[in-house]
């Protein structure tokens, strides 16, 4: 590395901090297509366009998720890996959320920095659009970072990551469905804390 | 606002959370000249060289300092104002501070996302030199979260802090020496948490 270059981690939140938030937002609602997530579509339009519009058929209002959404925990030891990480490096979580959403969820997380999106809602509370702050945000976050001189190690799970995983000098898969793996075999795998822990602590060494 | 564009903060560390590092050394250790700062000497490289130097001539080590820096507190009221702006919006802190020197402090204040420098500390403990990141680290800071659609705030004290100031959408100064309020009076300038509060939440309803 040259003289002045650190380190900084990036990484997704739905499947690796937190459970997915619009899986959880159809079982509870009992909406069984609203749990189509950028595993099952990896267009981020498409998917989006499609809960919008069920929403809107269900008469489902931005209260109706945010209240399942409060009731969510991160995932177990979620916590403790970001306060290991913060102790070590910085981290930037990158994600295709929306603040509306996230806020219950990074208050528990202890407010790691997050990169998202947001909501367009109605005075009656309906969801009326969603707003991407700029298209292919992970990867444009990675370069951003690399153009401060950082060198990205970035982890994450899904279709919506492999931008990022790409960009980052190092790219690493948390419990990734079967055919991102196929897809993309030049990343690790990675299926629990510990083990992402040992690489992230083995970039961080170098 | 074009429909993604979201606001950040970007804001100093010494003297704007947390109190001076380097005047806490210099009245533990009893030596005058390491109360300089970049109040005092404007150019970051000059300072650090004078303050290593220094250092070698009183035979101070990394442990020595710290020390000194484990047993400060974060400024009255800095946790809370980190808290809440972490529950309204996302905050980078851009400090020309070492990761050697952050770390308890960023503790105390609940691991805020810090980007800073490096120091070379040599296997006896002697701090052997400075590593900057970047030159303009502040600015170029400001404009990489630009690239990303976002419409930045920045809050800082002093010299070093201008570029930021200048280059992000708003610019605030906080508790700035006289000088700097001379020389840059485009900047409204605060001198509690209270009216920082009410300046932050008035450009994060923009």
């Amino acid at each position: 590395m040259n003289k002045g270059r650190m380190n900084i981690i990036c990484s997704d939140l739905e499947g690796v901090f937190v459970p997915e938030i619009w899986i959880n937002v159809a079982l509870r609602t009992g909406i069984e297509e609203l749990k189509l997530t950028t595993r099952d579509i990896s267009d981020y339009d498409v998917l989006m366009k499609r809960r919008l519009s069920i929403l809107k058929q269900h008469g489902l209002k931005i209260g109706d998720i945010t209240s399942v959404i409060a009731a969510m925990e991160p995932l177990a030891g979620a916590r403790e890996l970001l306060d290991w990480i913060r102790g070590r490096s910085q981290i930037i979580v990158v994600s295709d959320t929306f603040t509306q959403f996230a806020g219950p969820l990074m208050k528990k997380l202890g407010w790691p920095t997050l990169f998202c999106h947001t909501l367009t809602i109605g005075p009656d509370g309906t969801v009326e659009g969603y707003n991407l702050r700029q298209p292919e945000g992970k990867k444009r976050t990675v370069q951003a970072l690399q153009g401060l001189n950082y060198r990205v190690v970035a982890f994450g799970d899904s279709y919506n990551d492999v931008g990022m995983l790409q960009q980052a000098e190092v790219g690493i898969l948390f419990r990734p469905p079967e055919n991102v793996i196929r897809e993309y075999p030049q990343f690790p795998v990675t299926h629990d804390y510990t083990a992402l822990r040992q690489l992230l602590q083995a970039e961080l060494d170098k």
